[in-house]
């Protein structure tokens, strides 16, 4: 990058000057400044300072293939030298985007009919929503438009998407959700399940609030339901055992679409390549990002299913031009780079990686932290896992918000050289590496985590912070 | 790029069986299949059959610096193979984000305060929308939300951003503008002025039918203006003498943001850098897009100014974290290639060389078309221009949009190798081309619009339409 420095102020000083960062505390940032990373190689990064850290969290869940692989600089490199961009509307194609989209349909389970690119998770379901509103008006049926998501879900960031999102930090001061987003209960056991309550039980409870809600709001009102295989950012929420099953016979019973929101699932995190076949989804419409580039440059897509192509392409003849669509929709950069991350995704194995790995994770973690002093649950599945904390695990009583446990312990594993990260509810920590992560790093990512735990641990009890 | 193809269909038919196209006529395309391109080099691009053309449009109004320009390509690489991805959410950054942040704000007219990353101008509309929102209710002003976009403006395809786009196609079907989003008259002296009316005269008017407005919905309750400088796809309108000044008394009489869509005229377009500086705006928020990057990789950021930022900044420490952004948030690939882009944008004085070559494309266009059969008005400035055929250019009577006069001529163009394009409304033709046009190649562009004009006229003729 070649620079042009009109003034003599550190990197840091422009960033704290000029740069507004997302999901930060703005004035604390403007007196404390950035953290800069300069470099990455597989689950590694170096800060400016030389700092070097384990990334737990593969960037936000998305470095699938760990950083620093050469082969998507060498696809993009090829790409930008022979057309750096060109778009899609009006029936114009690039190489990149045909192949990708053909790629995605034969790897996505069920019958799928078309790809729609964009750049983002969130322009990804902000899309979905604008399709499911207009298939249900080429439908005749302008009054079923509802899209129930759930409490905690994570969907993005625009007006729509995060509208979809179930968290109060995205909706607070904001004025959403908007009109016609709904949201049904959390399919978190340990928090929601009512005691003695099995996992099956929890999930036809589940199931039936779900269905008492479209009751309520008329089924004829009721267009579409999003879910993510596993909850991410909402606290890594792995569904109880039948959720799915459960769910999606209301929907059939009530006409209602289900979206798949595979954009931390998607691409090998759960052990298979996506998150519907691990839990028996049956989606109508598939939401893809992240995992699709591995992030090295912005891809994201959504994925329609051959019915509801049927339907909007055939009323197309009489509804004339598609109104919608981003200039960087199917942009080929992207694509190239997404085609190099899928041959290293699908070359080397990644999803069964994850699932070997992942288990191994899964079985440190519980061994390390259950049962131990202000651990409440160990959760996860493949190569997503959270650690939550609580004051007493056994009453099930969590810390007070105002100690922000959680966001102490992820300072101090910072400091210790693991990048984890506190969940926006509760008090939880987030694991998802890139899935090329050794099993000598996952040790060394829980011995960090473990150390920074106790450190906290320490720190409230001095405070006295009562802990059981 | 590496491919594994499965099966041996053409990329032509792997789009067509996959690739959901946007603003494409979707049956249509399901009969026809895509126009696949394969390369580019300064205004030129090839497709898969060998055909050659200039295209006059920029891509979709971004490839500002042309295309092959091998400097993006290695800033690119080198930031690739360092660091390919990572986040700015809590505090964390990455040194090409805090470069360009640092270096838009200094270019930026006004006291801007902040840069806020995205990918697209519709995340970055959409962002300033939520950030409308959220400001005003930190100030304590909850019913101070409407935002008053222009009809034919075209701000982009998010919910939100839909919402402030002016055009039906985007609106229908899709159950859009959503609340709390209105639009006032389009600033088109040619269609919207009385007979006789002076510019001057129509910018008051234009200004009167804005308060109208304020004075109906309340002030109290509209909170922000938006406008591109000069509107793009809603037809190269730009606006008549005194407009944005007596826009821009209104909205300071009701407390009313203003808005500037930079996206087109930014970074270089109109032989200024900005729009802004062309119009005397003064604008409390700038969105931009498309030239930042000229298309190579997507980058798009909202940017407030610091007397906004201040209350951001200082009612943080209250309200917590700022609960917006997106993963790919100053995507540091992004960023490199926008180092790069401006490197050139700059270096070679492209905004200049847009006031030069612009003059002389607004020149020839007019000379070549103004007093024609059928033609209606010529309009533009700098590199960016339209032609707009009428059945009666005496009578300004235009032509039955069922005879889709203008997506005839565009069609007509592409056979003649130049790419121009048909707007939504009415029968107007495009010019956009990168600001590294030659002469020359104005030449070609304007004579190949002639005679795809010509051909199409008489095509009309045989039909039995009526031209004056």
């Amino acid at each position: 990058m070649t620079l042009h420095p009109t003034h003599n102020l550190s990197v840091e000083e422009l960033d704290r000057q000029s740069v507004f960062h997302p999901f930060t505390a703005l004035a604390q940032h403007n007196e404390s400044g950035p953290r800069i990373m300069v470099s990455g190689s597989g689950v590694r990064l170096k800060d400016r300072a030389g700092r070097e850290y384990i990334d737990a969290l593969a960037g936000l869940w998305c470095v699938n293939i760990g950083y620093g692989r050469t082969e998507i600089a060498e696809a993009v490199d090829r790409q930008l030298r022979e057309l750096p961009y060109y778009h899609s509307f009006a029936s114009m194609g690039t190489e990149p985007a045909a192949h990708v989209a053909d790629r995605l349909k034969r790897m996505l389970p069920g019958e799928m009919g078309r790809v729609f690119f964009g750049l983002s998770g969130s322009d990804a379901n902000d899309t979905q929503v604008k399709l499911v509103w207009y298939y249900n008006n080429l439908l005749g049926r302008p009054r079923k438009k509802k899209i129930i998501a759930r409490k905690r879900a994570y969907h993005g960031v625009t007006v729509a998407a995060a509208s979809l999102t179930g968290l109060p930090v995205l909706h607070n001061a904001f004025d959403l959700p908007i009109d016609r987003i709904l949201h049904t209960v959390t399919p978190h056991h340990y928090w929601n399940a009512e005691p003695g309550m099995s996992e099956e039980d929890f999930a036809r409870h589940c199931a039936a609030e779900l269905d008492a809600l479209i009751e309520r709001e008329g089924p004829d009102t009721v267009a579409a339901f999003i879910a993510e295989p596993v909850m991410g950012a909402g606290g890594v929420i792995v569904p109880p055992k039948g959720y799915f099953q459960e769910i999606q016979k209301v929907l059939k019973k009530h006409d209602v679409l289900m979206i798949a929101d595979e954009v931390i699932c998607g691409f090998g995190r759960l052990g298979r390549m996506f998150g519907c076949e691990v839990f028996g989804i049956e989606p109508d419409m598939v939401t893809v990002a992240k995992g699709i580039t591995s992030g090295y440059v912005p891809l994201s897509a959504s994925v329609v299913s051959e019915k509801m192509w049927q339907v909007l392409m055939e009323e197309s003849r009489t509804l004339g031009v598609f109104g919608h669509g981003y200039t960087y929709t199917a942009h080929p950069v992207s694509c190239a780079a997404a085609m190099a991350n899928l041959d290293i995704l699908e070359g080397e194995k990644l999803a069964d990686r994850a699932a070997e790995t992942g288990a191994y994770m899964q079985t440190l973690l519980r061994e390390t932290f259950e049962g131990q002093p202000a651990i409440g649950e160990v959760r996860g599945i493949g190569l997503i896992a959270a650690v939550e904390l609580v004051a007493d695990p056994a009453a099930r009583t969590p810390f007070d918000p105002a100690l922000k446990v959680a966001g102490r312990v992820a300072a101090r594993a910072l400091d210790n050289g693991l990048i984890t990260r506190a969940l926006p509810n509760g008090d939880s920590l987030a694991f998802s590496p890139p899935l090329v992560i050794s099993r000598a790093d996952v040790e060394a990512c829980v011995e960090r985590l473990a150390a920074s735990i106790a450190g906290v641990r320490d720190e409230l009890i001095r405070d006295g912070v009562r802990i059981a």
